[in-house]
């Protein structure tokens, strides 16, 4: 099944917002076995989005759009679709209930005159909208599916998980071709592909895509179903292959994240951790706590950011920090250390090293970084040489330090 | 002037990588008066880029397009910009100099076999990358224009900066529609339209768009040019009006971000600064430290994420935890107060909330987040209600601090 994204917002085109959108849908189209074909942002413009599903219904089975169906703005998205399936608007008392409804509980009154907004094209399907008043609209139009949802991300992403994927997922043929993600840290692309050295050769019809991104590579593995030959079976058996060769490099599957994933294995362990970082400047806390619940885990961090906070905050020793540096191997445990005996928790992370612009000398350049662990018994340091830009070392660098976390509780290091 | 972005990467159209080259070139683009049309994210295929490149060269004056050029990886969008251009490729003896001597200050050799890798289309001119080694290329066709770039964020950006924007400002067709951008936190849409009443009446020829995003609200000024009214004209007295009537709520303009203006103000000001954190993680001191050279007032950040690190890190007594709560008022304040007190800066900044999803109670709901400024002499407590979920509100309650530290910063509160 091809599927087209469809996303409107005139902020999207102006470079305002990310579109964070397109990359949600298409991941989870992509777990379904549904290939997107492709992406387009557009113009709150009815002309354009007309336009442009003339195109996407054209050649594709299935187009998800979303943006321009809120109550406060131009509704153009809706009079579009209305053009572009020839249909006229209806009252639906039970979208209009639903709004009432939703203002009531927020002890709001909603006047009557808002009750354009429970207009919605005939033909359409109504998804409800768990956490907001526009509704979704789906529509199939010769064998081919629309949906239409608000752009407000956490109100698309409920209606995606509600009714959009349960839909999809009935759908015989969104099974033809399947998709599975592996993920990686802390090794290259190339250091993967000799690892995987062979797999060509022995699943010569198995897909395998090497995805880098800040936090490792992604492998995605992809099988076609055939006559007598399901793809869901060759997918299965390159699977086992490849885990058994990433080793402990890999750390997940699926929609997993490397924060999730490390801030499971504590909470699974029952370990406490507390946090030093230098360069990431809150970023590797940020990471831990995105996750809901991570406060069973995260007792503090201390973003030491001069010389100073490091000796007063992290017990670093002044003559540590004259000897080797701020970024050094030395510090980075001592960093560990000190932040783990402070806070009495199990286990201490940390980071330090120079993100750059400016900072950076011959022997330590911009990107280098180190990154610790302590248990008290032990501490671990490892060496990491980015090369990038202020904002990817940092990322880099958070990652590094989860992923080092992570093989040390797992006992790999 | 029309135009449109493509940006070619499977990694798109599968979601593993949110497209934030398309936001950045839209960006620039809209910034220099140019109207982005459409942008299209397409799969590395040289069937859908050269199908692509004939709509955008069609309806658009301009095309930019990045990725696929890079040299590991399959090259489709070089094949498919010749196939679309009718030429072949030529080996560059400049090009192959520029990648030998980057390798040559990498300290690493260059195989001869990768002299492929300075074969390019013969119509394009060469765009240098100071950053990697595949270079851009620029095409002239039929007055249309065509930018290829590097997938590579941080090469991509350097030649935009260094190669495409410098061409795209001297075309003198490039001015006829002029945009401002003025930013404003801490007030909502329709507040902001209430301050800005009577725009319209005054300013009929001048468009403006609000354009909401997680760290505020975005009023985009839009003038065109025509005979005898330069749209710059127009703009410039907009422009006077709406930073009047936005007052203090304004905190910059252009590419000005919240965190920059936040952080210049600290360094203008000979301020020094401490922050102490719950329910943002980090977020708001990793947010303070994306700009190069924060090192010069962040002296350090706590995250607090337990009572406990409350207590023997910021000071918080215990009496008064337990009488209002974690996410209260008080603990607000004693965090900022006590942060700064123990570090000895002058400033220190403070944030406790309910990110949620769990957590909340009738009293205190998810998103109830307190934002607390301390100078010493005088300490600052603001309370927001924040309703949407985990992300968002570490995002909003992030940017309300910094935007409470401006406003004290400049006196106006």
């Amino acid at each position: 099944m091809r599927a087209v994204i469809l996303t409107i917002g005139d902020e999207l085109l102006s470079g305002i917002t990310v579109n964070t959108n397109a990359s949600f849908i298409a991941g989870r189209l992509t777990e379904l076995g549904i290939r997107v074909a492709r992406i387009l942002a557009l113009p709150d413009s009815e002309e354009a989005i007309v336009e442009a599903l003339h195109t996407a219904i054209q050649d594709s089975e299935l187009t998800v759009l979303t943006g321009g169906l809120g109550p406060t703005r131009d509704d153009v998205t809706q009079k579009a679709l209305c053009r572009f399936f020839h249909c006229g608007l209806v009252f639906r008392q039970d979208v209009w209930d639903a709004i009432v409804d939703r203002f009531r509980r927020m002890g709001r009154d909603l006047p009557e005159s808002n009750r354009v907004q429970a207009e919605v094209p005939e033909i359409a399907e109504i998804l409800p909208n768990p956490r907001g008043t526009a509704p979704g609209l789906y529509f199939k139009h010769d064998g081919r599916l629309l949906f239409a949802l608000p752009g407000v991300p956490y109100e698309m992403k409920a209606m995606m998980a509600d009714s959009v994927l349960p839909r999809l997922e009935r759908l015989p043929r969104s099974r033809s071709v399947h998709f599975h993600n592996i993920h990686t840290a802390g090794i290259s692309e190339s250091g993967l592909a000799d690892l995987l050295d062979g797999f060509y050769a022995r699943f010569p019809e198995t897909g395998l895509a090497f995805l880098p991104s800040l936090s490792g590579v992604t492998l995605r593995l992809m099988a076609e179903d055939a006559p007598g030959r399901p793809g869901a079976d060759l997918l299965e058996r390159a699977r086992a292959f490849v885990l058994k060769k990433a080793g402990e490099w890999r750390y997940g599957e699926k929609n997993d994240t490397l924060e999730q994933v490390t801030g499971n294995l504590l909470i699974q362990k029952g370990l406490s951790l507390s946090v030093a970082e230098s360069c990431t400047g809150g970023l590797l806390s940020h990471k831990l706590t995105q996750i809901p619940g991570s406060s069973a885990y995260l007792n503090r961090t201390i973003v030491a950011y001069s010389n100073q906070a490091k000796k007063d905050l992290l017990g670093v020793p002044a003559s540590l920090l004259e000897k080797y540096g701020a970024v050094s191997r030395e510090t980075a445990a001592a960093m560990a250390e000190g932040v783990r005996k402070d806070s009495g928790t199990d286990l201490g992370l940390s980071v330090t090293g120079i993100a750059g612009p400016g900072g950076g000398t011959v022997e330590k350049p911009v990107g280098l970084v180190f990154t610790g662990v302590s248990d008290g018994a032990r501490t671990l340091v490892e060496e990491n040489r980015f090369i990038q830009d202020r904002e990817v070392n940092k990322e880099r660098s958070a990652y590094a330090a989860l992923n080092l976390l992570r093989r040390f509780v797992l006992g790999k290091i």
